[in-house]
């Protein structure tokens, strides 16, 4: 059952960036919106590629549009590192850069200077860290993460903030404070007109911390909210858990944001949790590993069986690798190591990934998101607890 | 000048592979014509992308079209080693394999397997070798090498020729002596009707040898005929100057193969010289260098220069890198390892070499071919000896 308010929340005028509410599921939080930015109106929920380095690795800007991207995320850290967030400004700001001129959302770097363990120190103004390139020394303030998001001019740039280990109360407690001290700072400082800054939930694995986070943040009055220090080592059940409290302290018209989530599973559940923006750099690493995505779940393309399977990735998908190429193909260009196997193999997984968002969308629409949610899981098989842990560390090992 | 000769050789209707004349210049040996095949007509002078691994490092079939290839040409050592011949065949050939349905020119295997040193043994019978992949044991004959290229299904096929060091004689007196044998007893063993068998004259740098090859192969009788052992250390003076003894040596109603050749400034000679077909890795590997081929010669995108550099590549060009990025960009993208990259790079240069083939022949079509000639060598700046050398050593240590 959905209940359809095209009238519930008018576009806001004097915001960069907002929502429009068009339909709730009864059963779930899930809801249908959509979400206005300076680079166009895009349809929510929304997974968002991942372009690390202004580039989704892979694709091009053409095969973005053709596999149904509408908004991509590029990342902070790196672009300020390299090139550097005041060339890609005189180069005309990142849009033009890189031949995107869709909607992008940047991150704020936090996520990838707090996982640099061994190579940063916090204080409450900010972080000092060396660059994984060139071991180089650098400061992040919430200030200077807000210029840096403005010379890139991403439609939503985020604030700074304190990525934690999410089960550790005291540390998280400490962080807390220093993210929600930053999160005024951030807002104080942000000048451009033509981009909304987030603010970012934090809080760990406790409910009260949670709580307390979104409720600072409300107060402070973001046009948007994230939560991010979530999918980085806790359980599945612990992720819903923190979604469960988070998301109804959150304001309704506003749209929310679950930082680099997820896996297909993950999605489905975000959005019965009521978010309506993921990316995650998920389905373009998993295809550089020749893991390919299907209803069905995850097809590892270099094993044998596939050797002479003139079958595509999966039956009836529309992408333009399944439309042209067999399995045994793909499966002979991952083996021989060749370039076109990881481009194919992207395509195909963004493509999944983006697909799998029209179809919860629609299921949305259509008042059957609860059955449409059983019947993904029914079929789904997910990735075995092995094989997620090395996904997690290979995530952790790595800088994007 | 140019002698327009429509009528000179009408199509033969016995051969799977046939060639049109269409004019002569005058001045030069250059000449336009048309290549028939199975898989359709090309006009000529052509320049044929290689596609080792039946991929072309780094483009999709669409990307090949999309730059205007034509022909594209398929290593059959490397095919019959991975994924196999007959497993290609049982996937219903080549074509259908990789997704491109245009004319696919195979080699004989030949000058990989005897870049191979050490791990050959060759007697009159055939060539035994170790698979560069694994090791094992493998044994070329002329007879296997056609049945390979069979089961490949391509459309153009080579006979299995003996490659030498170019400049020593004695080597290559009995080199030859095994070619001419391997080529008699190919043409014999050659069943497969919708595919032609070209003959591949060798001899070195000696003309006494070139002109007993051109000779003995030209009474054997082929649909084609390779030039073969050029462009793999000898001068370029002494490249001439073999062709200006074996091109007229040739039926003037068959297709002229130049093997693994060239640079534009080669393209540009050995049409003048009378070749119809060329294949090279050059623009494909260069790209991946990051060396971007422009009507002024090579440029290093890596190069700090461009940094801040909003032009395309080349201006005016027509590809679709160069209508969508800036040199900064792709210098970024070749800076930070980026695939796409290397992916915009090859279109680039790829689109580069199909774009002066075109160019090529209208001069010729005009009869203005010499002042075309004069005019790109007056523009075009080779690269330097050093860099021709870095990129001999590269090319035989590679096996592609």
């Amino acid at each position: 059952m959905t209940v359809i308010r095209p009238e519930a929340t008018p576009r806001p005028t004097n915001d960069a960036v907002s929502y429009t509410l068009l339909a709730e599921d009864t059963a779930t939080r899930a809801r249908l919106g959509v979400l206005h930015t300076p680079h166009g109106d895009l349809p929510t929920p929304v997974f968002c590629p991942v372009g690390t380095q202004a580039t989704v690795k892979a694709l091009s800007p053409r095969d973005l549009r053709e596999v149904g991207a509408t908004m991509i995320l590029a990342n902070t850290y790196h672009l300020y590192l390299r090139p550097g967030a005041e060339r890609i400004e005189r180069l005309g700001g990142l849009h033009q850069f890189m031949g995107w001129d869709g909607p992008i959302l940047t991150d704020s770097g936090g996520f990838q200077v707090f996982s640099l363990r061994d190579l940063r120190r916090v204080d409450d103004d900010g972080v000092t860290f060396r660059s994984h390139i060139d071991g180089s020394e650098h400061r992040f303030t919430p200030e200077k993460v807000a210029a840096i998001q403005e010379q890139l001019g991403s439609d939503i740039a985020m604030v700074l903030d304190e990525c934690t280990v999410p089960d550790d109360y005291a540390y998280n407690v400490e962080a807390l404070r220093r993210t929600h001290l930053w999160a005024a700072r951030s807002l104080e400082a942000h000048r451009r007109r033509d981009q909304a800054l987030f603010g970012i939930v934090q809080g760990g694995v406790f409910a009260d911390l949670r709580a307390e986070s979104a409720r600072t943040l409300t107060a402070l009055g973001f046009p948007g909210y994230a939560i991010g220090g979530l999918s980085v080592g806790e359980s599945k059940e612990e992720m819903h858990a923190m979604l469960d409290v988070v998301v109804p302290l959150l304001p309704r018209d506003r749209p929310r944001y679950l930082m680099g989530v997820g896996s297909p599973e993950d999605l489905v559940e975000g959005v019965a949790r009521g978010v309506d923006i993921f990316d995650c750099v998920l389905p373009t690493r998993l295809a550089r590993n020749g893991a390919l995505l299907t209803r069905d779940g995850r097809l590892n393309i270099r094993n044998a069986v596939y050797a002479e399977d003139r079958q595509p990735i999966e039956d009836g998908c529309a992408c333009s690798t399944c439309q042209t190429f067999t399995r045994a193909y793909l499966r002979h260009l991952f083996v021989a190591k060749e370039m076109l196997g990881l481009h194919l193999g992207t395509v195909h997984n963004v493509h999944f990934m983006l697909t799998l968002m029209n179809d919860i969308r629609q299921a949305i629409k259509e008042g059957r998101y609860p059955t449409f949610r059983e019947a993904f899981h029914q079929r789904y098989r997910v990735a075995d607890a092995k094989a997620r842990e090395r996904n997690r560390q290979a995530w952790r090992r790595s800088a994007g």
